[in-house]
């Protein structure tokens, strides 16, 4: 049976919150753009070349974690003990296969840990030394905890840790608190697969699992329906079933992907207190990028013109050649 | 606002899987349906008393984890490396609250770790030591590794073991490879409710996580639709988002608790190799109880005459009065 060809879709973000104008500036914002810019273009030479989705959006997660002003592998926020605790995960559309890692130290590309945990075991979810082991015997590369960290993150721990001692308010930003990395892609085949890769929250307490590794909140892919990566407050994505509750409007509520996405995040989570975002790409090539607070590090790219389109708050789209 | 007074509801689950007729002695099946019927009687209790349905599932879960017949708390089967980790869930329908830990030994009750991530602390899903953490600051009862284990529990870790390094085939039956234990339940002001506790797979991979913390997947509890705890292979309830596909098809495709629960069993998992089953009751005070293997530990409770109903296979309910 051959299958007709499709036009690739590429879509990512690099986390949700309230990132203020005052302190993003704008060479900040521009290499936040270069960012996004150059991990599109990661995943899309993999769709453009024939690629599975499943391979580009593991490709875009990679450059997202490599790029310190993202919150995943290198550049990730800091534990409340001063350590790192990565969660990632991964799913292919094509049949729900899925794999997934919990507070993890060590593996340069947490997204590659998740993507071992699937082809290597027969297991979709692995925490802490268990799925270190299972990294090791899979010859993944590995870095010291050091190099995760940047003086950024850990400034902002210090800041965090010195409010808490001193019992002051908690006004930082949104962006601030969170951020994760997540990319959705449909490839030529008309397959659909979804990646997420997350250092968590800046000061969290150890242990704490958020929503990434969490199929149907955070992370979600089913060639059906829809694929998604999320960002935002993890716990309440959770307790919403986020990303399976739109792949099951779209299914039973005969929903449109937009319509859907939008109001998971606009009419579920907001009414909550639920901050977040996410990126979604349906079997029909249609996109979606909805976010209920002031920004969302994103980026899409899809067709034979290929422009790269980039933003960071509620503005026009940057565009760029490929 | 008064609300209606409403009949009572407990069901709970002791653990899905091929059981064989062969090894289920009458005085071994006596004592499955004994351990069933003390665990109904201890969640009916807080029932049957005007309690909250969240209550009535720790009590029930507490009664199956002391009882070392279930894979659950005391009884929690081994991993490859000989020791336990425990995996356990809670969730309350009114408002989504939830709580779970992953990959734990040391609280007597596994369901009460996750009821302390739950109310004392703003995430919803802990690991390892961090959760071990949180326990101990909640006061916890701590056993040693040891008051865990049970000599039946050994033997299947041995004999695994001792097959692996063999090469021969895996002949094991279902329920000798896996167990869990949860309850569901609806109380007297109409809210639901559902609790699930596992020790995961004999022989795990240690660090593996299966579907019990992952809400949505092996737990969920909304008082819009139903409670559902699940118990088989874990791996494929979260590929599928079991629990909450139940909940989807209720809320979005109009189908009742009944023909949802056992679609979701007989038509998604069944196909792709998922064997299992769960428990469910709805705002209504419906059940469902299906399983596709050739057994089930199950039992429910509900009603003015609180007849205690329990069964393993496929067989007529036994009662009793409560």
């Amino acid at each position: 049976m051959s299958e007709a060809p499709t036009s690739p879709v590429l879509v990512l973000h690099g986390g949700a919150g309230t990132i203020p104008h005052a302190t993003l500036t704008p060479a900040r914002a521009d290499a936040y753009h270069a960012g996004i810019r150059a991990a599109l273009r990661a995943g899309y030479a993999v769709l453009a070349d024939g690629g599975a989705a499943l391979d580009a959006v593991v490709a875009t997660v990679m450059a997202l974690e490599d790029n310190p002003l993202f919150n995943a592998g290198r550049g990730a926020v800091y534990t409340s003990d001063a350590t790192h605790e990565m969660d990632a995960a991964l799913m292919d559309g094509r049949d729900r296969r899925a794999g997934a890692v919990a507070g993890i130290c060590g593996p340069k590309h947490p997204i590659l840990a998740a993507r071992a945990v699937m082809e290597r075991t027969p297991h979709v979810l692995m925490g802490g030394e268990g799925a270190m082991r299972v990294c090791r015997d899979a010859g993944l590369e590995f870095m010291d905890p050091a190099w995760f960290g940047t003086e950024a993150r850990l400034a902002a721990l210090k800041t965090e840790l010195a409010r808490r001692a001193s019992g002051a308010a908690d006004t930082r930003s949104d962006a601030d608190k969170h951020g994760t990395v997540g990319a959705v892609a449909r490839d030529c085949r008309g397959h659909l697969a979804a990646a997420t890769s997350t250092g968590g929250l800046t000061a969290k307490t150890p242990g704490r699992i958020g929503d990434t590794p969490v199929f149907g909140a955070g992370t979600w892919a089913d060639d059906a329906t829809c694929a998604i990566s999320a960002t935002g407050q993890g716990e309440l994505f959770i307790r919403t079933a986020a990303a399976h509750e739109i792949d099951a409007r779209m299914r039973w509520g005969g929903q449109s992907l937009e319509h859907a996405a939008t109001e998971v995040i606009e009419k579920l989570l907001a009414p909550i207190g639920g901050d977040g975002g996410l990126v979604a790409v349906d079997a029909q090539g249609n996109v979606a990028l909805p976010f209920n607070c002031a920004g969302m590090y994103r980026g899409y790219v899809r067709g034979a013109d290929a422009i790269l389109m980039s933003a960071i708050h509620r503005e026009p789209w940057r565009t760029e050649a490929a």
